[in-house]
């Protein structure tokens, strides 16, 4: 069988218009003779929706049961899609997480997916040219319903492809990868190619363009990825192990709605630290960007997180506060993590002062560097400043 | 186990406040030592909004591929009531179909249960102490979610019920049932009690209480059925096998949006209604009051349906007709049946004359009888007027 997975992003599936269109594009491959899996998310607009329904429940919904409930948006778009398809002609087939036996572990809202039951899912392939799945869910081995965390839908269509050794596509509102987020910075350029690595990172802190996880396991298996514009032309954007062309740096990357916490004044003990990050990680809250520092006998810690994790970090912080009485805690919200990513910057030295030269005068909240990256957490306010500077200074 | 099954209606549960009102209610019967089952329907207006959406892609969508849609709306429902519950420190947990194990046959969008899954149901029960299982929806032997038809969570609430052997209450805005529609003739009476027969006569002819299925079952199963106002503080009916008081006729039941097709010029053998019925019946179209005449040797055939199938049908009608070229097909839409039920019926005669007087010179397209219940079709011009008519003649 010749087998392709495409994925389809939330916002080239706001309308049944979109979907449609795209239903069009699909049954052409059909023609082609080739069989196809589909990986939908959910229609634009509707997990935030969801969301906002939990929101007015409760300020730290049970988790289950919020993937209980966003769970539905993907099947509410793969069951349109599938309709779509049928009404053109097309044998096709919608399957959530339940029937296409996609298994996951059982950390809701943020699961990993374990194992695809690609024999099942083969037997469907035998009796439809196309299948359309939900993207961004699974099960857990207790039947519940979980989900691969935001974005996690490009994860399913990687994985799936994993599972078939098949080519994957990303289709979204953009035309490919680019060296930075064009909204953002209007000159961004458009990327041929780029390495699994860079991707990687820039994905990893927020490029906005692939799922983390998703790159990560098409690295594994070596799955060829193809990101490009579903309702575009233009030829898109190839990911491999190394680009052919190599610059230090390929991409600028913005994540927004960044936290910084800082806690002062605890006990000059290290295991104090140690004991708050697993009580952190026991509750699955992340934290990204950490700075430690002694002062005055007594240790000083900020790290950042998430903005939407704020009523969870809130609560668990306040809980670990009740042990030690004499720190403080500020949430600091409204900050945006900057980084420049390159596997160029393995080989030249002199990116980390090009970078902070750059940055110039800017109160840099936090720093992280890693082989071929580096990260710092500003006020949101110095965003478009920052990008500007760095995208010039690395000609992006 | 102190087990009670509880249904909650769409317009219940249209908004998060609703919902959380509803989960206090629930939370104080958890504290009086009760083991619940709440089965709820979608938030009202959601299954409206599924439907114009897949009508938006297709005249005749996919059965299979509405019931992977429509179903999400209960989904929606159930885990927000059951974040609700575990938001007032209830050990609460929701469950789909797939979870509940609630198997149907395959027939897509009417589908009945055949079987639920008792012990697994239990086993859920044991640790926690309410169930929010999604209402109107079940799983075929081939893995795909199946629905019950509008009003089937009615079923499903009253098929658990008779899975545990528990009382089956049923709440929705209307805080008991009624002689007639109080929406369409204000001074119809709250019944004390009923009995499944008549409920049953009145459900089938789209008193919109009850569903059908539902009733069937609690009269099966000699479950005792309780219908009552969701957030009112009055007593509401009691369903059970025969009513203390028996009246001639105890209701009075409007079935809004019925088309009337009439066929004539019909070959004259018989053979050719049955193939027309039979093909109908494959394709799962339920038509409801038949007349049959034969005129100038030509047979001429009208019946009457559920307009939301008029797409179905005329497709339908519209192949029959291929091999049939002679006949003519005319759909009729825009009217309403009307209906008056009563177990006293069966003893008492004159009803019928009574009837007819009653509606005097309205007039009338189709006439069925059985039993305890006689109905007729009418133009809906004429409903409020018949309506009335009817209401004074039998004091209802």
């Amino acid at each position: 069988m010749n087998i392709t997975v495409q994925k389809y992003g939330g916002s080239s599936l706001s309308n049944v218009k979109k979907i449609k269109k795209i239903a069009n594009k699909i049954a052409e491959r059909v023609k082609a003779n080739e069989k196809l899996i589909i990986v939908v998310s959910a229609m634009g607009g509707t997990t935030d929706e969801l969301e906002d329904l939990a929101q007015q429940i409760s300020d730290t919904p049970n988790p289950r049961e919020m993937d209980m409930l966003v769970t539905t948006g993907e099947q509410i778009s793969a069951s349109l899609m599938s309709m779509a398809l049928i009404e053109l002609g097309i044998g096709a087939i919608s399957l959530n997480a339940f029937q296409a036996e996609i298994n996951t572990n059982s950390i809701h809202t943020d699961a990993n997916i374990e194992h695809i039951n690609s024999k099942k899912i083969k037997t469907y392939l035998q009796n439809n040219d196309v299948l359309i799945v939900t993207g961004f869910q699974g099960i857990s081995s207790e039947g519940n319903l979980t989900t691969l965390g935001r974005g996690g839908s490009d994860t399913s269509a990687v994985a799936l492809a994993g599972a078939f050794n098949a080519p994957c596509e990303i289709y979204s509102d953009f035309p490919g990868i680019f060296t930075t987020d064009p909204r953002s910075y209007s000159q961004a350029k458009k990327l041929k190619q780029i390495s699994y690595d860079e991707i990687l990172e820039m994905a990893r802190l927020g490029a906005n363009v692939l799922h983390p996880r998703a790159v990560e396991i098409a690295k594994k298996y070596k799955i060829p990825l193809y990101c490009a514009g579903t309702f575009s032309e233009e030829e898109g954007t190839y990911i491999s192990a190394e680009p052919i062309e190599q610059s230090v740096v390929t991409g600028l990357s913005v994540m927004e709605n960044q936290t910084q916490v800082t806690i002062s004044n605890l006990p000059p003990d290290h295991k104090v630290v140690n004991q708050m990050f697993k009580f952190l990680g026991e509750k699955h809250l992340n934290i990204d960007m950490i700075s430690i520092i002694n002062i005055n006998e007594s240790i000083n810690l900020s790290f950042s997180y998430i903005e939407k994790q704020k009523n969870y970090f809130k609560k668990a912080l306040d809980d670990f506060q009740e042990n030690f009485k004499n720190c403080d805690i500020v949430h600091s919200h409204d900050h945006v993590k900057l980084s420049v990513v390159g596997l160029g910057m393995r080989k030249q030295g002199g990116v980390a002062s090009r970078f902070f030269n750059a940055l110039d005068s800017l109160p840099i909240k936090l720093v992280t560097t890693s082989e071929i990256k580096i990260s710092c957490l500003l006020d949101k306010k110095y965003k478009t400043r920052a990008l500007q500077s760095l995208a010039q200074e690395f000609n992006l």
